[in-house]
């Protein structure tokens, strides 16, 4: 089954807000056979959301849309679905009442604008939406349906978790679409596709694969996607057991998990505890193993070092070495990680000092230049490298990244 | 001018990479006085990137697509790009002399397939792309343009700001793009919007409002768009005199600044630093402060205490507190907001202690509540709140918004 998604919303398209619901959607649809053949970011104007919706019906037998759905003027979606599928708008009772409970549990008082969320096009299937004042609405014709869904990320999810997603399974698909990922280490991505060009060009037609290459890290993803689930499935163990013995010790996750995931299970592994002592990543390090549910179980703590004095009083950094050596180097580091060792009392450490800029560097260290240390009872590693970058976000995103990565080269 | 952007790639029609872009792209064009009429995501597909391509060509002037340059199979854009405006390949010696640069200056060696880049349409103009090995390309037809332009975000960034605005500003643009935006607070989107009514159906047709709702806080934007760029900003000057007027105090900044940046400009203004002791958000809201350039000069470090030791260990919350009350309490975060500016001697503070999920929650503290202190010299401010989401990922995000919000009312 193939659907198309369309995301409505100004915001969208002067790239004030990201649009994540098309990803969600995507993701969860995956899962039950659903392919995504296009996704459409158009703005709040009905005669653009006429024509993205007639195009995308034309093209599948299945559009989602979110978006556009609030109580204020610049929200037109749902009047002009109404007018694409020649309704009216009428009164539902149960999303009023709906509403009312959802106002009363929040402890607001509902106004004309709030009330006006109960005005439903009388051609749709009100899909109700318990924890927004939006419902979601099923529109049909021609063997063809159209789902208009909330554009606030949890009130979509909410919806299609509970919903949506099961429209689809009772639908029954034929096509079946298998994923399966492999991270990857010690190969660049165009090193990696000659060494797989043979495994490549063997591939049954019904497998794909893909290079998603991050820094350090290749993704490489196996896609087979086919009519007959047994076939496929022996297609793509087959393909992932050859993948496996040609890419053996370079694997690093046998599924598709990010660092941090690949961190946490890797010391889960060992029962080892973790902390951090972070300067120019400002939490980042922290932020992303905490992020992992379950990360409490090996995760204590971190310390956040700024200010040099926090180093220096917090972490017990010499002040001498942030004299000789400058406080971006891997003697200091090396304190760093070595003080919160102590501190918190862990098993590993990882801790960085570095200029994510845009301004701050030296002809020596420029911006984009870091220092990581990683230790592990009582060793420690470090090291001291520059990215080409003056863009703050991306240089603490790749600084992260790097430390993550330097960590779990030496748990393996 | 008005233009569509095309991104191309099988990860973002599957929700394993987001699209950032596309945003990217609309924010620098928008400064130029370029509209974004649509985003269009496709897949790896020659059939599919050939029908969004002329589909776009036949909408707009100029489309501009990224994506899919890569030196791997599943990358073909290129290739189909020259189908489309009709050329052959051929070999560029400027593009194989830059990578080679880029190559000696990374200390990386050269293969077939990185070699390979160098090979572009004879039927397009190479923008030439010093961070990587992919050149962006200008293709014309019929008075219309396609802009080619690699998927890496930093390389699609330094192609955008070096070469694509230049082109966007040469052509010279009649339309002119105003957006001034207010950051409210007080108010739910439609008691906003009630209030506002008047005032919004009073303004010029040049000029459009809209409301962007977060938790606690709503952005307003208000949008001129014409041809005459004196009366355009009249007009704009006018409507944002009498807005400022009508919301008075509860706009918390006059631009279109995040939770962190107006924390910090206050902070600046005040002459204040701050520091921070966090449980369940992580290391996010220092990871949230240090990502505003200039956080420097205000935030002097943090205090991640996920594990209950660390916080009586490192910030010195009183373990009777966390027996008698949990762990998840004002008395605890209040300890905790204290004990880190004693420790880290800053003026102000923010602590947090929380139930994030999806698991850990109980009766009387369901998953998704949590507990703030805030303090600033001498003295502090806490309270407990539980959102109605078992979502980890979202409960972080609210609880880091929360908290940056008790502290910026805190200090207005």
């Amino acid at each position: 089954m193939k659907v198309e998604i369309i995301v409505i919303g100004d915001e969208l398209l002067i790239g004030q807000v990201t649009d994540t619901n098309s990803g969600y959607i995507a993701r969860k649809l995956n899962l039950v056979g659903v392919e995504v053949l296009r996704t459409t970011a158009i703005r709040d104007r009905a005669e653009e959301i006429i024509t993205a919706v007639e195009e995308s019906l034309l093209r599948v037998d299945t559009v989602i849309v979110t978006g556009g759905l609030g109580p204020t003027n610049d929200d037109i979606t749902k009047k002009t679905l109404c007018e694409i599928f020649g309704g009216e708008m009428i009164f539902s009772k149960a999303t009023q009442e709906s509403n009312d409970a959802l106002f009363a549990r929040l402890g607001k008082e509902m106004n004309s604008l709030t009330r006006s969320q109960a005005m439903v096009p009388d051609c749709c299937k009100v899909l109700p939406n318990p924890v927004g004042t939006a419902p979601g609405m099923l529109f049909k014709r021609d063997g063809k349906q159209l789902i208009s869904l909330p554009g606030v990320p949890y009130e979509m999810q909410k919806l299609i978790d509970d919903q949506v997603v099961h429209i689809f399974e009772n639908i029954g698909n034929t096509e079946k679409i298998f994923h399966s990922t492999r991270v990857v280490t010690g190969f660049t991505e165009s090193k990696l596709a000659i060494y797989l060009s043979e495994f490549e060009s063997s591939l049954p037609s019904s497998i794909k694969l893909a290079y998603l290459p991050k820094p350090n890290i290749i993704r490489l993803r196996l896609t087979a996607r086919g009519n007959n689930e047994e076939s496929l499935y022996c297609d793509m163990y087959q393909a992932t057991v050859r993948l496996d013995e040609l890419l053996k010790d370079n694997i690093i996750a046998y599924d598709d998990l990010t660092l941090e995931e690949i961190l946490i299970k890797l010391l889960q592994e060992k029962s080892y505890t973790i902390s951090t002592a972070e300067s120019c990543t400002g939490g980042g390090i922290a932020s992303k193993i905490t992020s992992v549910a379950g990360a409490s179980t090996v995760f204590m703590g971190g310390v956040v070092a700024y200010d040099n004095t926090i180093k220096t009083n917090i972490l017990g950094v010499e002040e001498e070495s942030i004299n000789v050596y400058g406080v971006v180097s891997t003697q200091v580091v090396e304190q760093m990680a070595k003080g919160v060792a102590d501190k918190f009392m862990t098993d590993c450490t990882i801790a960085t000092s570095g200029i994510a800029g845009p301004s701050g560097g030296s002809k020596q260290k420029p911006v984009g230049t870091i220092a990581i240390a990683v230790y592990c009872k009582g060793s420690v590693q470090s090291r001291l490298i520059t990215i080409p970058s003056v863009n703050r976000m991306r240089n603490v995103e790749r600084f992260i990244d790097l430390a993550l990565y330097d960590i779990i080269k030496m748990l393996i």
